[in-house]
């Protein structure tokens, strides 16, 4: 087995271990309401297990009354049953099973006690506005018996104020193990980072952090490895950077960056070939302009992915007049 | 016309002015032999000057001794009546025309005295064993008149011994207005920057520094605007990273991130509509496996751009056994 490559001249390991969390087939599902065959899963996660990838991210473990099961696939609601049948007769090795639950669009119901579980980890994403429904989840897997984190999404948008609020709750009501900075609209930039950690670790005693970006101004990659050289623990990437919009921090990089003997590159190359993540032109994702300019203006990219869809899509200062009335 | 993207809550704009220099039709045209369209390079070039953008660099002056003018197009050769055809009729503004020698690769009596030409800027590109070669062209151009510069490739693969004795000599024999930083294997990480840039601060003096970056591993931009921010003076852009292999550093995201009201994102929109830099998939160019992987081994994209012309360009594991070997 190939180990990650060997760098000439310099070492850039960094001196804490690091947790990557693979959200492949949760993030993308976003991008095709998470019908993703059966097969297309197991085989990602064979191949995160073989990669040595901390956690993959299976999908999300949201309402059905919210989500039409006729509408989403199976990755949108990851009943327990689905989940045994992607592990079965699979080697695990030391990769863990996450799923998430959005605080606005799950049931605590839908959590059963972690022993009869495939999945070792929950996460709660939220908006600030939310984190008391977050919070209340996050208690219910803690208590369940899983690990958790908070993930607080859109943090370009959350004010310094609220954010401080946020963090306090948390410490305070919450076992989560991680809490973690979700730049959902790719905006932030590198020189942004290492002030948001300094605030999390400030507020956060005993819990890690983690680091989520999109790829709008093409900055997943950076930002994620700036938060990893400023304390954060768990980084979150896609293969191939696979994800709604602009996509993710693509895995591939971040193995390739990281040299640390506990990941091998070649199980991802292998499956982002076998699966097409670089190749398939069948669902609209990637850099494109519309993407970068919600993340310049720090906006949901809601309305670029409404215009991606319009037959006048390259009209991108069109977009841009609309975007800044 | 539209202003640059105004951030709501931070401004991130550099305390020194920034140059930015659109280099898309001359790097770019590393991936169709500099066979543009007089049209679109009058596009371009009109479009660079309505966005304020410094320099605009049309193509290479390069030797038609070693470049058959039937085999490239003219703007690997850059003719003056040729670029005079180019202007000709439009508004100039602000931007100033740069064309590029390579050390190894172009004559010094190609180059006529600046008052006959419309060009404002000759760069000299080298390799570090070529640096003698460089100087002579350098020093070729400045005494016809021309602002120069000298742009260092494949900086990642030059010795520490052997770069501080380029810098001086540099320092000592030319007058050339900047040195590149050029990352010809996009092999650099954002934390590699700030002390090449101390080195060249040290050795350089009253003279300016660029850089030039690749996004083999998507940190075309991240490095570009850590640069800015280490005391960095030019920087090389292209029309929505539009070059050769993984590509360049966007400049619409530059032009983004300055936040300067000297630029005007709109035309750079534009224009990557009109000549289709974001939906043209005729040329193969942009982030794929076999470019991330000599970036990350610090190799020349020779290899990786050979590799996506065999039918098994997607066997990605086995391209990677092959660089490896």
């Amino acid at each position: 087995i190939k180990t990650t490559p060997a760098r000439g001249k310099q070492l850039i390991m960094g001196k804490k271990s690091p947790i990557i969390l693979d959200c492949t087939l949760r993030d993308g599902g976003l991008t095709n309401k998470s019908q993703f065959s059966l097969k297309t899963v197991r085989t990602v996660y064979q191949a995160a297990c073989r990669a040595g990838i901390d956690f993959i991210e299976l999908g999300y473990r949201n309402s059905k009354s919210l989500f039409s099961p006729s509408e989403y696939g199976p990755w949108r609601f990851c009943d327990e049953q689905q989940l045994c049948k992607v592990v079965a007769g699979l080697k695990q090795g030391n990769t863990k099973i996450s799923i998430m639950q959005d605080a606005h669009k799950a049931d605590s119901e839908d959590i059963i006690p972690k022993p009869d579980s495939v999945v070792d980890m929950i996460r709660i994403a939220t908006y600030g506005n939310d984190i008391s429904k977050a919070i209340i989840l996050a208690n219910n897997a803690s208590d369940k018996g899983y690990q958790t984190t908070i993930n607080i999404m859109a943090i370009s948008q959350v004010e310094t104020k609220v954010l401080n609020i946020i963090l306090q709750k948390i410490q305070a009501e919450t076992k989560v193990e991680a809490v973690y900075i979700v730049d959902s609209y790719g905006a932030l930039y590198p020189e942004n980072i290492n002030s948001l950690i300094k605030k999390f670790q400030f507020y956060l005693e005993n819990k890690k952090i983690g680091i989520h970006c999109h790829n709008n101004q093409q900055l997943a990659f950076a930002n994620t490895i700036k938060g990893f050289k400023s304390g954060v623990d768990f980084l979150d990437a896609t293969l191939f950077g696979f994800g709604r919009a602009a996509g993710n921090c693509p895995v591939e990089l971040l193995v390739g960056y990281l040299r640390n003997p506990k990941y091998d590159i070649s199980p991802l190359l292998d499956v982002i070939k076998k699966e097409m993540f670089s190749h398939n032109k069948e669902i609209e994702w990637g850099y494109q302009i519309p993407y970068m300019l919600t993340g310049i203006l720090d906006k949901h990219p809601h309305a670029a992915l409404e215009w991606m869809k319009s037959p006048n899509k390259f009209d991108f200062v069109q977009f841009y007049d609309n975007l800044s009335d």
